[in-house]
């Protein structure tokens, strides 16, 4: 299957192909486009056409294209994009085509949620290893796994390879992990944490921060309440400009 | 407290002020700026440069000072901000004065993190209400809440005004109970079900799909292993962009 994943079977370094420098917000539509096309794929179409699948992902269909040409996929006039070609590049890319370790540290609620979280393996990530530093939780099996020490950490990474280690501790917790994940070797860190982690250049933090995501439901919340207060509140759609000043 | 709080206090329709129309990018980083600013405050700062807000923001200060310049905060020259000021300009234009209600649907794993999460009281909202579809879960207690059908979210929503909506259900109802939600008149929705919601257009909606952030992570993993795997490992960053073609 394809020209556009060459030597992906190879082995020995050299041999191994670069990966397209994607614009970081193509990469982040990325996941989109191929929960779309797993969809696509489950109820049966072959093919799909850019609009289609720009509907299903929730984008407009020619921002949709240009990510996509930036793979080197450009779909076929009438037809569209193939569409189990299309999820096998988007795989390639992401890296899904093998499973990757997920190491989580922290189980309090949020944790425990992720560690049992059907969205994670059934999208290419396996949770592997299970920290935390209380006394009372260490020992405890969530969905199979017995939670450690985080000071075992070191000796779990150099068994199995984390690719992410995912930090759901409390804030003041937070940097201090994130420094031993960075020493056992791991490069990539999903922060639910609210704190800015400072780590080494090579390594990559995503945050998620769920009271930020409120705080802006709330920034519109507000800018809706305050537009329809306004005296004639219908015109307050188009006067949202205006009203800017001050 | 403030030119830049005009009429805050007044109530009647139409000496409401109109709120700046923001750029969603800097909505996205007030509620940054909001986290560092408590925490200067808590450890007795009553200004701060905007080289140092920026770095405990995680942000550029030529990008913090622009956003909060939309604010109408400049800071002063030698000084910087007031602390105890900008917390008080963010928070009215988040409109985090007010507490803001939260309805959560779907109390599976997730949906028991979130409603026990420390970090939405603690940032200005307040989970007031839990639903759920199965008859197991109805009537169970959570954080001092008891969870109740779905079917009665149109006579909560009646008695207490619900300002955003958390969809913590499965993808599969998340869209039947965004439509539920917008009936009762939510009209701002924060949805941790892995699929695109079609809302109205006053309906504003922020997703997060943990697995997403996982698979950008991914990406970087794969990107970094294919850079260190090349003949010469140093060029690749530079060689990126020959590879894409086809």
């Amino acid at each position: 299957m394809s020209q556009h994943r060459p030597g992906s079977t190879s082995g020995p370094a050299g041999a191994v192909p670069a990966l397209p420098d994607l614009p970081e917000a193509t990469v982040a539509r990325l996941p989109e486009y191929l929960r779309a096309l797993h969809h696509c794929a489950e109820t049966g179409y072959e093919t799909v056409s850019s609009e289609g699948l720009a509907a299903a992902a929730g984008v407009n269909s020619a921002k949709l294209r240009k990510d996509l040409s930036h793979l080197g996929s450009y779909g076929t006039r009438g037809v569209g994009y193939d569409v189990a070609l299309l999820i096998d590049q988007i795989e390639y890319v992401l890296g899904l085509t093998q499973r990757r370790a997920v190491a989580l540290v922290g189980v309090g609620n949020l944790g425990h949620a992720l560690a049992g979280y059907d969205g994670f393996a059934s999208r290419g990530f396996h949770v592997v290893a299970l920290f935390d530093a209380d006394p009372a939780t260490i020992g405890e099996r969530i969905h199979g796994l017995q939670v450690r020490h985080i000071d075992e950490l070191p000796a779990v990474a150099a068994e199995t390879a984390i690719a992410i280690g995912v930090i759901a501790t409390p804030a003041a917790a937070a940097q201090a992990v994130a420094d031993q994940l960075v020493a056992a070797g791991v490069t990539s860190i999903l922060n639910f944490a609210p704190c800015v982690l400072s780590v080494p250049p090579n390594v990559d933090v995503r945050k998620v921060d769920l009271a930020i995501e409120l705080q802006i439901l709330s920034f519109h919340e507000h800018r809706k309440s305050t537009l329809t207060a306004l005296p004639g509140g219908r015109a307050a759609g188009t006067s949202g400009q205006e009203a800017v000043g001050s």
